[in-house]
């Protein structure tokens, strides 16, 4: 299996620019173009918010229609919450990026992240447009990465090759992460090219089964953005034929396409809201996924426990406490066992004899580790990362305006 | 209607005792018994998390098969996560307390509150019951309400008459709160007692439905604890006949018993572990109850949202947010209005005009107050109280052992 590579990688048919407009910070790159040659495909997976933001809106029914040439992300405004004025100010911008790229208005897809409720400053945005189409060039993935930004504290930009007889594939993505932004909320955005070329509907089917398997697998603080958005682009310039589910490359490709979704959401959670731990939360033996996730994220999620990471507190029963409260189905105290770190704790609903907290303390003073809940006997398995709660995340989302 | 009374009311067939057993820390009451007279009713509503803790469920074991005469608690140590042990050392304190009042073993109810994972040092309260048994006296709920404490930082103890034409009822209550105590988990623990002669069939109604009004609508970070337990008491001492949901009176009298548990759960949330303010999120018009329930819990309970509160931000995108997010049925952007005090920021999903932040800033400096939200258009309405998430939460969850 071939590895992240160190460098960002071109995707051939994928150009970038990233300029200033004044949104967030003055003299900061906060508007980013990706441009995608003709022919391209794409698919895309939004937040499940049911009061998602007015671009997400724009993208579903623009994607609905046409295969899109030019991505426009902003950050510093995300255009929620914003009434119709909000979708106004969108397609204006769309329209005006597509009338200088001579393509269809549906063809230029919005993106939008930072404070919400205040009206998007279409104007700005605007006015940029020509100054970075001139800058478009191959080589912007990692400016992109940075352009993107808001709370995050360091870009997170993934490449790898898949090496197959038929050809060698790049997949290269960059995401901005949960930092809780503004005075709002977690607003994840993810961009992943590669130069395949696959069907608008296998790729529909890949980016929604690897999303569900890597950014849905990951939590800040459990609230989800009005504006999360991951889009899946395959240039189709490679050579070879369409790739499909049918075809013998097509597992390495996946795989490929899967380590780069993982790395970019594993490097939100990385740098979640005063992050300064990542903890892998693994539930296994629970009747179906649906319950091992359950107790996974109620523990994933639990400010209790997020503290207690934070402290590097061996506070195990905030653990079982959040299991039980999850929901998940017919859970019975001699069937749960508890370990972190690989120290097992508890086993079979009773504490292990002889076990000692200072091995458990000393585990959780690392920056990683796994916490492993087995919930039943099935053989199914989950995996949610989070990260601990800390000060630094009450003082981001409180002391923002003081 | 009656107010509460600005002093704690004995309550006939009610003595009480606290005395330290140095459970918690050495010199401080940490095992409270309260006794009930022969004849007495009690029902009770306990957690509802699948593992509960010893107590828990030999309390529900004991309720089955015969009223209590006494409840002995103890605050330091929660018996849960102790396996078999648990039961073992459970069963030797009522077993041990029961011998000493003459009654049987089912008569004695055990509640546990405090540290979890530990095992209950059994020896330590059954060495101060002939001691506590020997203080038992009518006039001693503020003491107990002390006595039940942990992290909590003020006793609660609320007390209120019903005067009827048959009769003058008193209710007093205790109750200890959210303080996540020392290394552990949320442990409601109240014990509400009435002169009022109920059979236990219409008291266990009136407990269930009247918890579910009061306890069950607060929230201080959605962790429910493995200990929860709420008993109400009727001794039945005060002259007249029973009542029942018949009598003339019954109304009076299930007002006054909420006034109480309503002020016991109102006190519990304004004394949440860190917390600076108390704030009551009211949502309306969803399809049913749980829909509006949904959505309150969804905001009462958003670190995002409860950040804010702690910031005193008019950060209304994350309020809109997690009703967003909450799952209540058939949510409609354009149904939604959102006031915060009083002030009016969403109607109809679209931004109030002339909407001025400072308005808001200023109903939130203040120590209580409401966030109100229509999601529909039914008649429902609900209330959750919930308190601001500070550095104190996070300092006291997390420094705990350091």
């Amino acid at each position: 299996m071939s590895e992240l590579s160190p460098v960002s990688l071109p995707v051939a048919g994928v150009r970038l620019a990233c300029v200033a407009a004044g949104i967030r910070k003055a003299d900061r790159p906060d508007v980013t173009l990706i441009e995608i040659c003709e022919g391209a495909t794409a698919a895309a997976v939004f937040t499940r918010n049911v009061f998602c933001a007015a671009p997400v809106t724009l993208c579903r029914s623009h994607l609905a229609s046409a295969m899109p040439r030019l991505l426009v992300i902003n950050a510093g405004n995300a255009n929620a919450g914003t009434g119709e004025q909000g979708f106004v100010d969108a397609r204006a911008v769309c329209r005006e990026a597509a009338h200088r790229l001579h393509c269809a208005t549906e063809q230029v897809l919005p993106f939008s992240t930072g404070v919400i409720g205040q009206r998007l400053p279409a104007e700005k945005i605007i006015d940029v447009l020509d100054l970075a189409l001139g800058q478009l060039n191959q080589d912007a993935w990692d400016a992109a990465a940075r352009g993107i930004m808001t709370t995050d504290t360091v870009p997170k930009c993934f490449s790898t090759q898949i090496v197959t007889e038929a050809a060698t594939y790049t997949v290269t993505g960059i995401s901005k992460g949960a930092g809780m932004i503004k005075p709002d909320m977690a607003t994840m955005l993810a961009f992943i090219a590669t130069d395949a070329r696959v069907s608008d509907t296998h790729l529909q089917a890949l980016v929604r089964d690897i999303a569900d398997r890597t950014f849905n697998r990951i939590t800040i603080d459990g609230d989800t953005s009005t504006n999360d958005s991951c889009v899946l682009v395959a240039t189709g310039c490679a050579p070879g034929p369409a790739l499909t589910p049918d075809s013998a490359q097509w597992t390495a490709f996946r795989n490929g396409v899967e380590r780069v979704f993982a790395a970019l959401a594993r490097a939100i959670v990385r740098d979640g809201e005063g992050a300064t731990k990542l903890v892998s939360v693994k539930v296994s033996g629970g009747l179906t996924e649906a319950d091992c996730l359950r107790a996974a994220y109620a523990v994933a999620e639990s400010p209790l426990v997020k503290t207690a990471l934070f402290a590097n507190d061996p506070n195990w029963g905030r653990i079982l406490a959040a299991v039980g409260r999850s929901g998940a189905t017919d859970l019975r105290l001699h069937e749960i066992s508890i370990a972190v770190g690989g120290v097992p704790i508890v086993a079979q609903g009773e504490p292990v004899p002889g076990y000692d907290e200072a091995d458990v303390a000393s585990v959780m003073k690392g920056a990683e580790y796994e916490i492993t809940i087995t919930i039943g006997t099935s053989a199914l398995e989950v995996a949610v990362l989070t990260c601990d709660f800390s000060y630094d995340y009450v003082r981001i989302n409180a002391e923002y305006r003081s």
